[in-house]
């Protein structure tokens, strides 16, 4: 199908047109440029979607606070959008939908669209898909976006970079304090929920975190919310925190200077992208493999052999 | 000092020389070239360094298993580099030492050279930063090298392209088989350890992820060793399973083919830098604001714009 009939169709909801083009988006396809044009520069809704992040490490609860976040948000009748971005599996080719199952009290509801992504390969994967994918489900009539991540590490930096607002999740008993520190994630938290918050240490880790955080000099103060969300507790706190925070990024102009921060980085990653593929086009893998193999045998240095990688391009 | 001299103090195993040159390789020092091409091309020690990486959630006990094999390993006589990436704190410009306290034991040991790294900036900063420090390390004489990395993610993906060996750590009750699947593990590990072995779940856990890996087709089948790191047991089992995973490596060529794939990728990492450096010269800042501005309105695509910055290569 033309890729123009496709975005018209996402644009009307429909449900299979945009699953079709998420795939497009995952696999790279040729069409995507065509895909990515229309839906830049046809028409688009206004305002554009609020895009939040959520991330911590694996057991803390994300996608239980996810499901709850969805239904908090139906609740308000806004169509939402779920992204479960697995920065770590360029292996697999697909993210498993373990996870996924808790969602199915969603699945026959058609103003949520949820959809687990996989980004493959290294340098770049989820910066390069994970816009095109975010603004597929803007075209869709998403208001909300969640986008869950797995992780820690460079998967919290990069999902700051793709969202509004972010949500670090954490629950007791999971690490001490410089671990979280360590983890980066008190620099990229807008919003901090202690999740499981019936678990003893609750009240710990908040002071904790709450005495961490004031150590980062920053112009939003990231507020703390506990939640128990396999039973939907402390879930107002939360839509009141994200609140608050929408309202300091559109006062301040933080809003704007993130989304234009993100359109940056994106252009940079396609960008990148295409000099890689320039790289393999002119000398093959072989080419590479030959300087390679000079590196190791001591014959040159790894500055020299990227020049003389250049050099052709 | 002259770059070749501190080489020089670095492989006669002068500490502080290490240390030095590992601070010039953090911030990206002019220097590193000249120095990058003196470990290279002057004379180097054969066989080249061991290097194993260790990965895992928070929690599960990696500086403690890192404190464990440093022990075993000097028990064996040998010289032993460890280095703590941190790749997820690209803000805070230095990796907090917290985990470091336990390592004091060997802060007098002249046999053991102990760093923390923080890998700043976002694309590449491991694949570009950690094979220089290798190389250092291996230069001061270190038969070992130990890569502890916190988190999952992909921090795991680029460990498992640095190492030569990848130990995968779990913890018994720290996180379902599914969330260790979608955290990528499965491919990436060479050796799995279940630490805190006398916690409850700890056979289930073995089982479990027994099970999972017989669903990765590889040729080597990864050993699971249990271990409780604070106490030191399991020390041998692991050392063997480290052992005969070496054996595979050598015995099927891949030794060889994943150190050819290093210096690729490293190739590769400095010569996207440097594009990426001529991005910012060609143009300023400004000139990526303007194309991101002109996505952000509807008038451009990124990949339009992507062309245009490269089109002035």
């Amino acid at each position: 199908m033309d890729a123009v009939k496709l975005v018209e169709l996402a644009r009307e909801g429909r449900p299979r047109a945009v699953a079709r083009l998420i795939s497009l988006v995952e696999n790279a396809s040729p069409e995507l440029r065509a895909i990515t044009a229309e839906l830049c520069t046809g028409p688009r809704r206004q305002p554009p979607a609020t895009v939040i992040g959520l991330t911590g490490s694996p057991g803390v609860g994300k996608s239980t606070s996810t499901a709850m976040l969805v239904r908090a948000f139906r609740a308000q009748g806004k169509k939402v959008g779920v992204l479960a971005v697995d920065p770590s599996s360029p292996f697999t080719g697909g993210a498993l939908l373990g996870d996924r199952v808790r969602m199915q009290d969603h699945a026959t509801d058609s103003g949520v669209f949820i959809r687990s992504m996989a980004s493959r390969g290294h340098l770049g994967g989820l910066a390069w898909a994970t816009p095109q994918a975010l603004r597929v489900l803007d075209a869709a009539g998403c208001e909300v976006i969640l986008i869950e991540t797995v992780g820690v590490g460079q998967a919290e930096v990069d999902i700051a970079s793709l969202a509004d607002t972010t949500i670090v999740l954490l629950a007791p008993g999971m690490g001490d304090g410089v671990q979280a520190a360590k983890a980066g994630i008190l620099e990229v938290g807008d919003v901090f929920v202690v999740n499981k918050a019936d678990r003893d240490g609750t009240q710990a880790a908040v002071r904790e975190l709450r005495n961490m955080i004031a150590l980062v000099e920053r112009p939003w103060k990231p507020p703390i919310v506990t939640t128990i969300a396999s039973r939907g507790e402390g879930v107002e706190e939360l839509l009141v925190a994200l609140a608050a925070h929408r309202t300091h990024l559109v006062g301040s102009g933080e809003l704007e200077g993130r989304r234009r921060a993100r359109a940056r980085e994106e252009i940079e990653a396609i960008a990148v992208a295409a000099l890689r593929g320039r790289f393999a086009y002119l000398h093959g893998d072989r080419r590479l493999d030959t300087l390679a193999a000079g590196v190791l045998a001591g014959d040159s240095d790894p500055y020299t052999a990227a020049d003389e990688l250049l050099s052709a391009l």
